[in-house]
């Protein structure tokens, strides 16, 4: 099952830079094991904004919180999931 | 560019069903063509409502309104449109 | 996975009285089909309003968007799908 | 007399991981205790949040106060109580 | 248990003037018996609006649907209830 | 004249126990002595969260300010007033 | 007392013109007898919409709502009101 | 002084294409009368709505008024007026 | 041209005294410096909150921002500028 | 491209003052970069608020992200974009 995913990332400007670049880089790292695994099938950027939207492809809801969870900028989150069903002109439709 | 758009169809439930049914008919030949020429790439329903999500891959905001209001179902449409940015993590980034 | 599931129905008040009480007579038989099949667990109604929460147990969005869908009053619901992740202390987690 | 409510959890993510540990450890053996004794019937998480949706079975509004703030967590949920009427479709209606 | 309920009345303007007026006839005796039964305890007007504020003295959710439901300008009201608990400092604390 | 208010209390939940104790108390102090005064005439609840709706009868929003304002918790809330109008159905109407 | 009253005015496009004038006429003169009574002490148009700000002076809600519901266009008005308090640096303060 | 102003369209779909027809080519004309006078500076489309942002440089919010309440479209638009001060970056800054 | 200015004013609650009350005595007196200019014809209290009402009287939106900005207390208030269109009704339009 | 961007900046009131005085310095510099460019092409203050409206050129959203991640205060900011088509009637349509 897809599920749009809008997450915000709220970590504060004064945050030490060491702690957010340490952050950034983990959150990183862990992006590329979730699209290598094929659960993260896209993200996009918010312009203007640090926030972003992705393509999650998991069992269900509790797979995909197990994975959000895993992410290390989680705590900073404020994350929406949108639950998709398919269409019937989706050209990527299963 | 990619574009993120929310469409939700207001189509009042007591429309004459011939009139419904060829509008419907004449949205999903239009989305073929809009997939087959890669302008739309996804798109997926909203659960329980009669709305959907869609993925546009367009040359900039005045190709996609053109898109847009091309379709049959137009006159009907609550339409907000996303502009995505690219993400350094997207698999399918350029 | 299960889903909570938010109806508001906006029949409107002018309604032929004969249509309503078929619509909703038909609406009743449904809900009782999909309670016998497990589908929906449970259903409460949200007082002073023509409005109820609901709890279903699906495959997916997909199968969730197809029984709310064949609704006899679909056409003139509002409705949000919650998906629903398992908790630890659920006393009903599978 | 069912409410559903809506729990958001706003620990900050810079507090000390010991006193976070403590207040999880004590928030689930209370939800256990509520659980055990009927009033916390059903729990779920919210995909992708530090959020909840529960379902309690109280004598009324007062009681229902009583066990949410004598939640560990209590000090920092944001919550919103749902009140609940009974649905003749309801398969487990009293 | 008492409830905090506040309703809108949209009632069209072009309502035939003869409806209405029976309609607010009818809706004036219902509250009259609502109000000797006890039920319902306080109204108010909000200014400027074809809307009050009432509060209700019930057994549950259950029992306050049914009342509102029994309103004559039922169908064209918008309701939302609040469940309260009492308040030690309320000098009509039971 | 009277108001229905609508108080939400914001003290920070690592508010130093002694001083929040403190404040609590004269809280319960002023409120009874608005009760006694009949300004305050009815106080509840709102289940699960910090707040309560609160019902005065003033001169006028200035006495009612002047009220409000001297509450010890004053600061640390976020308060709505809703002004109201008599009804011809209220049982107490003056 | 004075209050703050936003009023937005929702006639349909599509009113018969005679009728359409023949209300603003009537609203016009009813506005002039409420300024000449004192009661409506200024007025401004909303730029870009059929909507206006207003002041009253009036003894209190139950008086400010008689006045809203004596204008030719009440039943076509979304009406907000805000109740205000006198300010000590206001230079027409009483 | 400038103003930015918000439009939203709100013609319903089932207009009589023929009126629907005249009013765009006389809005047409009537913008392109205040593009001329200099009074409307910039328009862009909302995409995919029936919408528009534009730029008005006017003397004051009631000559905005009289522009934006004589075009012909005007009963059936949506306004939301956006007053603007200087910035000292902008490069168009009188 | 009036502007109608809704001011909240956000200082903390745990703020030095000397300083909050500084800020006060010096917000007053910069009150009746554009109270006596004329700038400032009316302010009004909201009841319950740290927020007013203010009507300006100003050239333009540039003049207007330049005096809230001139308000010791500007850092922490939250401002919404209504601009103002003259209406007919008004007893004292220009 | 054009876009439309609302900029709030939530730089804390108790910003070191010198900090402060660098950040706008610095933001000043840059917006004079962006304006020589030709990408910045307008900019207006919103009266009364620390935010302004700009209008951008650039080739799409994800230009548009870069350049206005490199503001100086960008940690600081809250930005919404607007995606902007061209209008029929604009002036300066390429």
């Amino acid at each position: 099952m897809e599920f749009l995913v809008e997450i915000s990332i709220n970590l504060p400007p004064e945050t030490d830079p060491a702690l957010r670049e340490d952050l950034y880089a983990r959150e990183g790292a862990r992006a590329a094991e979730l699209t290598a695994s094929g659960a993260l099938s896209r993200i996009w950027r918010v312009p203007g904004r640090r926030a972003n939207w992705s393509l999650y492809r998991v069992a269900d809801a509790t797979e995909l919180h197990g994975l959000l969870a895993s992410l290390p900028l989680y705590a900073w989150m404020d994350i929406t999931v949108h639950p998709l069903a398919t269409h019937p002109a989706d050209p990527y439709r299963d």
